[in-house]
């Protein structure tokens, strides 16, 4: 069987970490589904989703990674297309990915205590995202 | 219900990406799924899926990133065992990752306009590539 | 239909990195499914999973890169939050991510042959890791 969802979330812009564990697990409830994967996606190329301890220091040392790896202030070939700024937010969202698949079982996600599912926005301003779950199981 | 496709692309060498949208878009008109997960997968420990923007400006900024985090000249242990010289194909791989899940509803794939899902070839020399898509669903 | 399990595995701190395709294989050796996908994952926020070529050269190449992109002894803002030492550990988990889904077929995972399904414990003391594998298909 399957469940597909769609919420949406509301971010501030680059490096803005949401927790998206309750929502994920709120879906899983609604459902008759006891045990299966869920597959977690963000619609578009400038977000990301990975599991991260979600406290502020994890997402901050993270965020600093990624400022290393892909500055901001960077000259970047995305840019000269279309004018855009967000050359940046299109390098880490490919390396983080755009989804995640975490199984789950006697109707619970199976994530370590310390484990949350976060969605890491990179893109230079404000957006709304459109996450999608998909359960799949019985 | 599940359907299972190979499909070969062929590559140029490192830093090759290709929009593989249309090729799963495909299977999966083909197909009788309306809604699940496809799993896309390339077998091989030196290439790489995830979505990016395909354009060639986004393509060239994720390209530069992984020639800093792992320049195709610099020493590897793993030239040593095999007299290869892709050490930095196999790094830039595992980060990647081989596969993918993407979602689909209404027989569509559910990315963004922006958003394509891409081959990156990470070797050193062409190659002919086996992707593998697992569709999942209902 | 799907099948659920777990499995331990003993890692030895950072760095140290443990072929699991055996264990994956074994696992669909024993369910009564021919084809389908295989999801690993591992619980907890400092250990990742990915596919590489499993000998010892490339496994100390990425984990060269993850030294110099998240240094063991650099500061952490995390490590302010616990007087914990693993901000390095933290961030290279969310990077690689805790999940990956390999498709099979004819009872077999589709890997290439330099390739393995591999788990990098990147926390900086010895821990027992907690494997969740979902095989779902048919």
């Amino acid at each position: 069987m399957m469940v597909t969802a769609r919420r949406e979330v509301r971010t501030r812009g680059q490096g803005d970490a949401h927790d998206i564990t309750p929502l994920v697990a709120d879906l899983l409830a609604e459902s008759t589904l006891a045990a299966g994967i869920a597959v977690v996606s963000v619609i578009g190329s400038t977000a990301g989703i990975t599991t991260i301890e979600f406290e502020p220091g994890a997402v901050a040392d993270l965020n600093a990674v990624f400022d290393h790896l892909a500055p901001r202030g960077a000259d970047y070939r995305h840019h000269l297309r279309w004018g855009d700024d967000n050359g940046s937010s299109h390098v880490r969202a490919a390396l983080l990915g755009p989804s995640i698949s975490i199984p789950f079982a006697e109707r619970t996600l199976i994530l370590g205590t310390w484990q949350q599912l976060v969605l890491f926005e990179f893109d230079t301003r404000p957006r709304r995202r459109d996450l999608v779950v998909q359960l799949v199981g019985e």
